[in-house]
C-alpha cells in the first residue's frame, strides 16, 4: 500500500501507451471468445435486455444467467438481514479490517438472498453536511473514504482466489464524481469544481477503490459536473476512468438518469439521443426502477429504435453488452444451470399471480422489486448466523465517538444510580438509517439496551417528550421522569425522516423541539447523558457547552440499543473518532478540515470560526499520551520510504483503543496544498500503562499529489504530523531530495 | 454593445496571431521612445521605487512626477468629497447612463484632491452573501455587475477625447478574479472554481470592463485559486488577460498580497522569489500600505537583491517600470511641471513636522495615507458643487427598493398621520458603508431627513430602542414612543460594523435584538414600516411576512434622510431593483437566480427552497403591465441581430419607472447553461396609463457562452424572456439557425 503510486504509475503509462496504440482495454480473458459467440448470436432485443435493468437480464435461448443487484449500504437491504452500522458509523471506527470482515459477512448474507452485486459502497468525499446523503458517506476526507470503501469493497468481491467467488459479490463504487460537494447541500445541485479538487478530493478514494479493492463496478453521479451530466460526462468517465486509470469494469447508471439527460438537463434532443450518449460516455446498464414512469427506460425503450435510426452503432451496444456478460462470467453465473433458475419464470409473468416454485416470502420480495435475487435454499442458515450479529455489535461499539465527559459521569456505575430513565425520541424508535431493510432481522432500541444490561429486576422508565413535530406538550412528562430519576439518558438526534435522500436541510440544529427537551432536562438539575442518533454533524453547541455528557451514536444498526448501554456502562471502552467535522452552525458550513490554507485568517461578526468538535475527534474512558514523532530517516529520494515512529501511553486506569492519526504538509509545493491531509493512521489497543511503539510508513501515498495531469512527489520539505485528532498534532520534518 | 463578440473576436484572434509571432503587447505608442529613453537613464533604485507604492514615486532628477491612488467605491475617500450610494446601492439603480455620470462627477473630485488613480470599480460576481465585502459589489448577476462596473468606469476615466484627461482618472478594476465566490463567505477562502465558471460568471464582468469602458488597471485579487495564488497565477493574468483578451495595462498588487505569496500562502522560498512570481504573472506594482510591517514590501524590500542575486531578470523589472511610466504619460502627468509638486517635499520627509507650502487640512491628510495626492487650489469649488448634492441624491433615490407595501401603506400621507416617529439604531446613526471618508461632507439621517420633509412645525420623535449589541432594554421605550405615535419608521439593519471587509458572517439575520424590537413594534398593532440600511441581503423572512411595508436602502451616502423621506411621502416613486437574492435564512446560501439547471427539484426539510425575495425584483407605488415579447425575427444566423418588442403600460395612478429585464436561455447547449440569465435591460418611465413599446436588441451578447477555450453561439433553439424580475418572465422562442 506505501508503494501505491509507483505500482500504479506503470500500470498508468502502460495503458497510456496501449491506449495510443488502439488496444485500451484489450486484455484478453478466458471469457472474451465466449462473450464474442454469444454477442454474435444475440438479437438487438436480447442485447438490449442484458443493458436494461427493468427486465430480465437471463435469456432462456442462450443460457445467458441473470445478474441479480441490490443495496448494500450497512448489509444487504432485504428483510431479515443483518442490519450494519450505517456508512458514517462505520468510517467512525477507523478500522479497515473490521470493515472488510464485515463486507465478507455482508456479501455472504447476499449470495445466500441471490444477490450478485450491490449498488455500494458510496465514495463522496462529503463537504456539505447539510446534504441529506451524509449519512452515507464516509464522511469528508479524501484519504479515510478510500480505506474505507476500500475496506468494504475487499470484503465485498474477496481478494484473489476468493474474488467473485460463490460467497462474494460485485461492488458498486458510486457516485462517479464529486457527489460529495453539492452547492449549499442541495442534492440536485450543478458541482463546479476545478480538476485540481477534482483529482485530489473527489476521485481520490475512486482510484484508491480501483488500485487497492479492484472493484468490479462504477456508477455515475446524478448531477452536473462543470455543465456536463456525470452520465454523458467523457472527461470523468472515459479520459480520466479509462484512459489514465486503465479501468475496464461494468458501469451501471444510476436510477433514471439516463432520462434525466433529457428530461432535467436537456442535454440532449431526444431520449434516442440520451441512449447514445450514455453509451458513449461508456455506460453499460440503465437502472430505471420505478414503475410508474412511463418514458423512463432509454436502454429499454429507446435504444432499439436509436440503432434502427443509425442514431447509435450497434457496435456501441455490443461493447456494452460485452461488458455486462463479462460480469456474468467474472461472478461464476454462467457456472450455474440456467434451467434451475426458478426465478426466470416468476420474472418471465411478474402478473401471473403467486409462483409455484418459490416460496410465498420469496414471491413477495420479488413482487416488491424486479431487481432482487433468488434466495438459496438455505438462506436462513446464512443470514441467522450468531457471528453475523457479534459482528454487527463490534461494528456498532468501534463506531460510537464520545464527544464529552465532563467530571468522568462516564461510565456509570450501575450501583450508583438507581433509577435509570431514558427519555426522548430516539429511546425507543428504531433508526436504522437509509437502505435498510423494510423489515429488518431486529432492532435491540436504547431502552431495551439498557433494560438488558441492568437485567429485568430494575425498570427503565421511558417518556419521548417530544417527536421532530413542533409539539412540546409532552415534555413535563419527561422532565418529571427526570426528576424522580437519579440519571437520564436524552435520546435525540435525526431519524430517516430528518436526513435522507432527495431531502437536505438549511438548518443543522436538532429537528422539532429536542433542543427546548435537553435545555428542560438540564434546568431539573439531575445529572444526564445525551445519546445521539443521527445522520448528520448537528450544530449541537448550547448541548457542548452545557451537557456534561455526550455519546454519537450515528446509526448503530440492529444492536443499538446494547452497543449504547455497553459504551454507557463502561463494558465496552468508546474509541471512535469523527470522520467529520462538527459545526457549530449551519451558517459555517462547508467546514471541513483539510481545506486549502486561507489567504488571511477567518473573522466572523460575532462567531467563533473554529469547529465544534474537529475532524478525528473523539474522547476515551482512558487517557492517551502521544510521545515525540522520530523519523527513521529524515531525508529520502521520491522513490524512496521512511518510518515514523511514535510512542504512545495508556496513562489512565482503563484498557483503551485509540487511533494514531498520520498528517502531511507539502510545505512548498507548486500547487498550495492543505495544511495537513490524513494520510495513514493505525488502531491501536493499550492496557493501562502499557506503552507501544507505532510505527507509520511514509511514501509515495503520503507524499503525493496531483497537479496539472500528474501525480508527483515534488522534493522538498514535508510536515509529517502525527495525534489523536487533527486539531493537536506533534510534527517532524521530512526532506525529500531532488 | 450588441456586437460585443463580432468585436471582440477579430481582437482576440489578432492578439493570439501576434502573441505567436512573438510580438504580444508590442503595440507602437508615441511616448514608448520616451520610456525607453527614461528606463535606460534610471538606476535600480529608481526603478524599484516606481514599484513599491510606500515610496514616492515621482522622480526629481528624471522629472518623472507622481501617481496618487485612492479609493473611489462611493465617491471618493477623502474628507469632504461628495458620499454617493455604497456600490450595491449603484447596482440597484439598474441605471447605466445614471452610474456613468456619477463616474464622472466622483473623477473630477478625485482630480481637485490630485488623486489620478482609484481602485475602484470591485466587479466581483457576489454568489455567497455572508461574505463581508458583499455591500462593495454590483450583485450576483455578472452582465449586471459588467454594466454598472463598465458605466462607473467610463465615468471616472472618460471616453474617447476624454479619456484620462485632467478632470478624469485611472479606474482599477478589482479583485481579479472570482472574488465574489468565497467558500461559506470566508474573505480568507480558497477558491475552487472550474475554468467553465470562471468565464462565464467570474472573468465576464472584467472582459466587459476592458470592450466596454477600457479599463485602464487591473488589481489581482488575494485568494488562491484552484491552489495557486491570484498573484502568481499565470492563467489568469497572463493567457486569459493579456494574451487571450489583448489587455496591456497597468497591474497593481492588492494590499500586502504579495508579502502573502510568502507568508500566507508559503507558495514561495523567500520574499525575493514572491517579488520574482509577482513580476512573472504581470504585476506592476505593490501595493503595501500598513506602515507597521517590518518586512511586507517586496518589491520595496526584496527586489533590488533579487536583482543582484539574478533571480530576477532586470528585463522584467523594466517591463514592470515601462507600465507605470505608460499610466502616467497617458494620465498627462508629464505635463505638470513636477518642480510645482508641492507634495513631493512633503513625500520626502513624511516625519518632518508640518510642511509650510500646504494647508493644515492637507498635512494632515497626507499623514494619515502616504499615497494621497496633494489637493489643487480650488478644490473646494468642484468638490462643494451643489450639482454633486443633487446627483448625490438623484442615485439614492433610484437605488432604493420597495419590498412589500401591503394594502398601499406607503406613501405616506403627511395629513394622515399626525405624529410620525422613528426608531431603531439606524434612525439617527450615519450608515455609509465601507470606504467612506472619516469626515464626508454631511450625512442627513433618517430622523433629519423625515423631519427637513415634514418641516419645523411638525416634531419627529425617536428612539433608538436598542444597538447591534445584546441589549434589550431600551425597547420599551421604544415601543412607548410607537404606542403614542400615529405611524412608526422603523429603521434598521446593519452597519460598517457588521459588514464589512475582513469580517464575515455566519448568520444572515438582523444584528443584536433588532428583530425583537420589530415584533415588539408590530405587537402595538400601530401601523409602521420597517426601513433598512445595510450592507448585504438579511434573512427577514419574518418582517416579510408579517410587517406591512418594506424599503431597502442598502447605505444611500450623504443624502440617506432625505432619499428615504421622498420615497416615504411619494415624491419620488420607487424604482430600484434588487441585484442580488434575499435568502430566507443562511443555510439557503449560496443562493442565486442564474445557477445551473439542477439535478433534481430542490428538497428541503420542513423548510422552502424559494428564495425571500428574487432577484430583479422591486416594487413601486404604481403598477406596470408587460405584454407580450414579440421578435422582429425569429430565426436569424449567428451573426445576425433580432430585436425583441415588449409593450408595457403603467396600469396604476402614478408617474413610474421600472427595469424591463431580457433574460436569456440556450436550451440545448453542449455545456449546460442556467435557466435564465440576464442579458440586457432597459428602465423606463411612463406616466399613468400611458404605453410603451420596448425594443431590446439580441445579438452576440445575448447568445454567446464561453465553452472549450472559446466564445460561441450555439445554433438551436432559445428562450428569450421578458419580466419585470428574475421569477415572472414572459417567454418567446428563437431560433439561431446553423
Amino acid at each position: 500500500m506505501d508503494s501505491f503510486t509507483s505500482r500504479y504509475l506503470p500500470f498508468t503509462l502502460l495503458a497510456l501507451v496501449m491506449f495510443n496504440m488502439g488496444f485500451a482495454q484489450d486484455k484478453a480473458r478466458p471469457s472474451d471468445k465466449k462473450i464474442e459467440k454469444l454477442i454474435s448470436k444475440m438479437s438487438l432485443e436480447e442485447k438490449v435486455h442484458q443493458l436494461a435493468t427493468q427486465y430480465p437480464n437471463a435469456n432462456m435461448r442462450l443460457g445467458i444467467p441473470n445478474l441479480s443487484a441490490n443495496e448494500c449500504l450497512h448489509g444487504i437491504k432485504m428483510d431479515s438481514a443483518t442490519v450494519f452500522p450505517q456508512a458514517i458509523a462505520m468510517a467512525s471506527t477507523w478500522d479497515t479490517e473490521l470493515i472488510e470482515r464485515m463486507g465478507h459477512t455482508v456479501a455472504k448474507e447476499s449470495r445466500a438472498f441471490g444477490i450478485h452485486q450491490c449498488y455500494t459502497p458510496m465514495l463522496a468525499v462529503v463537504r456539505d453536511v447539510r446534504w441529506g446523503r451524509t449519512e452515507e458517506s464516509y464522511g469528508e476526507d479524501p484519504y479515510l473514504v478510500g480505506k474505507i470503501g476500500s475496506s468494504y469493497i475487499r470484503g465485498l468481491q474477496g481478494m484473489g482466489a476468493e474474488r467473485f467467488d460463490e460467497n462474494h459479490i460485485m461492488a458498486t463504487a458510486k457516485h462517479f464524481v464529486a457527489d460529495g460537494e453539492p452547492m449549499a447541500g442541495d442534492n440536485g445541485a450543478a458541482h463546479d469544481i476545478s480538476e485540481y479538487t477534482l483529482q485530489n478530493v473527489h476521485l481520490y478514494p475512486f482510484r484508491m477503490a480501483i488500485e487497492e479493492a479492484e472493484v468490479g463496478a462504477i456508477m455515475p453521479a446524478h448531477h452536473l459536473l462543470n455543465g456536463i451530466p456525470c452520465h454523458a460526462n467523457k472527461h470523468v468517465m472515459q479520459t480520466v476512468l479509462r484512459d489514465e486509470w486503465g479501468w475496464d469494469g461494468l458501469v451501471v447508471s444510476d436510477n433514471g438518469d439516463m432520462r434525466s439527460l433529457k428530461r432535467v438537463f436537456n442535454y440532449v434532443p431526444d431520449y434516442e439521443h440520451a441512449a447514445k450518449k450514455g453509451l458513449e460516455a461508456g455506460i453499460h446498464q440503465e437502472l430505471a426502477l420505478f414503475q410508474g414512469w412511463s418514458d423512463h427506460r432509454m436502454f429499454g425503450d429507446y435504444l432499439i429504435s436509436a440503432v434502427n435510426k443509425k442514431i447509435v452503432p450497434v457496435a456501441l451496444v455490443d461493447d456494452a453488452v460485452k461488458h455486462v456478460l463479462q460480469a456474468k462470467f467474472d461472478l461464476g453465473l454462467f457456472d450455474t444451470d440456467i434451467k434451475n433458475d426458478e426465478r426466470f419464470d416468476v420474472l418471465k409473468n411478474p402478473d401471473n399471480g403467486e409462483p409455484d416454485k418459490v416460496s410465498q416470502h420469496d414471491a413477495e420480495m420479488f413482487k416488491k422489486a424486479l431487481y432482487v435475487g433468488i434466495p438459496k435454499k438455505d438462506w436462513k442458515k446464512t443470514v441467522f448466523d450468531q457471528s453475523h450479529n457479534d459482528l454487527a455489535l463490534e461494528v456498532a461499539q468501534k463506531s460510537i465517538v464520545l464527544l464529552k465527559n465532563e467530571g468522568d459521569l462516564l461510565p456509570l456505575k450501575k450501583e450508583k444510580y438507581k433509577k435509570i430513565s431514558v427519555v426522548g425520541p430516539n429511546g425507543k424508535a428504531m433508526r436504522l438509517g437509509g437502505y435498510s431493510p423494510d423489515n429488518p432481522k431486529y432492532y435491540i432500541n436504547i431502552v431495551e439496551g439498557i433494560q438488558n444490561y441492568l437485567g429485568s429486576d430494575r425498570e427503565v422508565a421511558f417518556e419521548e417528550g417530544c417527536d421532530f413535530t413542533d409539539s412540546t406538550a409532552n415534555i413535563p412528562k419527561a422532565v418529571a421522569l427526570a426528576e424522580s430519576s437519579d440519571i437520564t439518558i436524552v435520546a435525540i438526534g435525526g431519524s430517516e425522516e430528518t436526513c435522507r435522500e432527495n431531502e437536505d436541510r438549511d438548518d443543522l440544529s436538532l429537528p422539532g423541539p429536542q433542543q427546548k427537551l435537553v435545555e428542560a432536562i438540564h434546568a431539573t438539575g439531575k445529572p444526564y447523558v445525551v445519546v445521539l442518533l443521527n445522520g448528520r454533524p448537528l450544530s449541537i453547541e448550547w448541548i457542548a457547552e452545557n451537557s456534561q455528557a455526550i455519546v454519537e451514536g450515528w446509526y448503530l444498526g440492529q444492536e443499538t440499543g446494547k452497543a449504547i448501554a455497553n459504551i454507557l456502562f463502561g463494558k465496552v471502552n468508546p474509541s471512535g473518532k469523527l470522520p467529520i467535522t462538527f459545526p457549530r452552525n449551519v451558517g459555517q458550513v462547508p467546514l471541513f478540515y483539510n481545506k486549502l490554507e486561507t489567504g488571511r485568517p477567518r473573522q466572523i461578526y460575532n462567531s467563533d470560526p473554529e469547529p465544534l468538535f474537529p475532524f478525528g475527534y473523539g474522547l476515551s474512558y482512558t487517557s492517551f499520551e502521544l510521545g515525540e514523532p522520530r523519523l527513521s530517516n529524515e531525508t529520502i529520494a521520491a522513490n524512496e520510504l521512511t518510518t515514523v515512529n511514535i510512542p504512545i501511553t495508556n496513562t489512565g486506569t482503563r484498557s483503551g483503543e485509540t487511533v494514531v492519526q498520520l498528517y502531511v504538509h507539502d510545505v512548498l509545493s507548486e500547487r498550495v496544498r492543505p495544511q495537513k491531509e490524513l494520510r495513514n493512521f493505525k488502531r491501536v489497543a493499550l492496557k493501562p500503562g502499557e506503552t507501544k511503539q507505532i510505527s507509520i510508513k511514509i511514501g509515495a501515498q503520503q507524499l503525493e499529489y496531483w497537479n496539472d495531469g500528474k501525480w508527483t512527489i515534488e522534493p522538498g520539505q514535508f510536515d509529517i504530523m502525527v495525534g489523536l485528532d487533527s486539531k493537536h498534532l506533534k510534527k517532524v520534518a521530512l526532506t525529500v531530495k531532488n
